[in-house]
């Protein structure tokens, strides 16, 4: 086995390492709601810097959801009232690489007079506003990037750092089941397991917290699910009907099922919110975009996940979405090499 | 990264790799249904002894399922058909200690004048009878066994030996997520990787096969499920009703939604598969024993998955399963430290 395959330091990457090493007062910042691997990042980063005798806040706009009890026992996570931030000399944003995502707590960090870094993994478009930077948009998480921080600064992982990052890798690669799940993921999920994590008992923290109201109305969504575009396209719509409804189903989950028919190529699942606010969640299993289909409804996301937010009543959102992915589909068949039979896609973008 | 923490090789291993070594013609053979573990560490091991210029067939009594086809395009399955076997040196029974195991194709491997191996993660009950072993019970799948050997042997793994043990890998600890998933695990999995397999694709070939009529099959499954016990127990009982109805829903698919829920301990799933005969699997998240259980029923298996097959009506059937449930769930608080909350029981065993 040689050692994780984790790529050298960029020019970019060894100034961020001396301006890490050089600060003393850190705030670290993510996005509204904070996923696994912004809390994951957060929390690795934080240990690590601690462990070098470095003050550090965390801040984000939302306090970690319940699945993540376990990182908030290693960590401070604050979610920002308004209060004034501590004084400190680096602001640092982490999974993300725009202020704006901050949502309500980009003023204050806008306000602050810290010079700014980004340790991200998504592609940023527009120029460079930071000061520093550690990017790498090949890899799977930011936690990874952490993890290559944690090696570059010379600090070995504690149990609170080793927790945030495998949090990362595990909720950025769908538990290694994704795309980007690459060499140096698995390498640094051994190595942290061989510092003592048990994956069993994280998958259930992190997956196996669905409420006992799940299983019915998951029933409910799935008797509802259509097929178009002969199977290839599988389509939900959930009515807000029933107060509450649309929080009952894990749409993850629900997606994971969707996807795990062979023939279905994208999912598309659509829930009615509010009175004329409907919520589109978009997979793809193949090379097919449904960032692009989400951007003409004012969403985003990526290519193989995505989102957006349609006003209209459910059956009409329901229909234009069809529409409009129908349309996609039939361009992205168009665009395929007319000789690579449609299986052979389908098999190839599994 | 540390190299992979394999162990050792015991004096009885050490004899096994002299045996492959010294051998040149070698049957595999494996158990009625062979499993992604036994497939693939069969696939594996013919490619390691095909390496070394050995002669190797492959035996089972069953052929591969066809989630495992891909396998089958990088070594040759035979699935015993009554025919004569070739002379050979040495039968190695994979993933089994017992030639009882082979089904049909026992009587065959008994009476050829071949030394036998076992290569097994299995605990063996009864007398040693083989001529020599490869045997570690604390591995997490017979495959991570035949990377052991390969290394001993000093073979690099091609592609169809890497596409085996990644196989047995992912198939005996769920992706990853079982408790069984160690350091070894996922540093081998890492490997593998770097030698070019693609997580994604291979999970889309084993695990994303479902069926079209799956979500909505599914979805009546679900909506018979009932919880007992305060949630802890979660009961789906389906009737043989629209034929093959049974067929259509993934066990696995449904045991795991219903494991996801918090609350729940233990899931019994009952399918009336002929009229008056009724097949279990059960499924524990604790340290509740599903195999006593099971053997209640003349079933068997491991402690937290098992299974009978139940004779009488589906309603009859159900009924004395679930009282039995209830007696032994209430025989385990029992037996469980009074100072222990359930609660904190619960989360131990996730």
């Amino acid at each position: 086995m040689p050692p994780i395959a984790a790529p050298p330091l960029t020019v970019d990457q060894d100034r961020a390492i001396a301006a890490l090493r050089g600060g003393s007062r850190f705030v670290l910042a993510g996005h509204v709601k904070p996923d696994g691997d912004c809390l994951g990042a957060q929390a690795a980063l934080a240990r690590v810097l601690a462990a070098l005798g470095k003050e550090v806040w965390i801040y984000n706009p939302d306090p970690p959801e319940p699945q993540f009890e376990y990182l908030s026992r290693e960590v401070r996570f604050r979610a920002w009232n308004g209060d004034t931030l501590p004084a400190h000399d680096w602001t640092i944003l982490l999974d993300i690489s725009e202020l704006s995502r901050c949502g309500p707590l980009e003023p204050a960090l806008r306000a602050a007079s810290s010079r700014k870094m980004v340790i991200d993994h998504h592609i940023h478009e527009g120029p460079v506003w930071w000061d520093e930077s550690f990017v790498d948009v090949r890899a799977a998480a930011t936690g990874l990037l952490v993890r290559r921080i944690a090696r570059a600064l010379g600090v070995e992982l504690d149990r609170g750092a080793a927790l945030g990052v495998f949090t990362s890798l595990v909720t950025d690669t769908g538990w290694f089941k994704y795309s980007n799940t690459d060499a140096e993921t698995l390498a640094t999920a051994a190595e942290l397991v061989a510092l003592g994590l048990e994956p069993a008992k994280l998958y259930g923290s992190i997956f196996q917290r669905q409420t006992a109201e799940m299983p019915h109305a998951l029933s409910r969504s799935l008797a509802r699910m259509q097929y178009h575009a002969g199977r290839r396209l599988a389509v939900v719509d959930l009515p807000r009907a029933g107060a509450g409804e649309s929080d009952l189903v894990d749409s993850d989950l629900l997606l994971d099922i969707l996807r795990s028919v062979e023939a279905v190529e994208v999912v598309l699942f659509l829930r009615e919110t509010k009175d004329g606010v409907c919520k589109l969640s978009a997979r793809s299993k193949t090379a097919f975009d449904v960032q692009k289909l989400a951007k003409r409804f004012g969403g985003g996301g990526h290519a193989k996940a995505a989102g957006a937010t349609l006003l209209g009543t459910l059956a009409d959102v329901r229909e234009r979405l069809v529409a409009a992915a129908l349309e996609d589909l039939a361009a992205f068949d168009a665009a395929s090499t007319p000789a690579v039979p449609v299986r052979a896609r389908a098999e190839g973008g599994r």
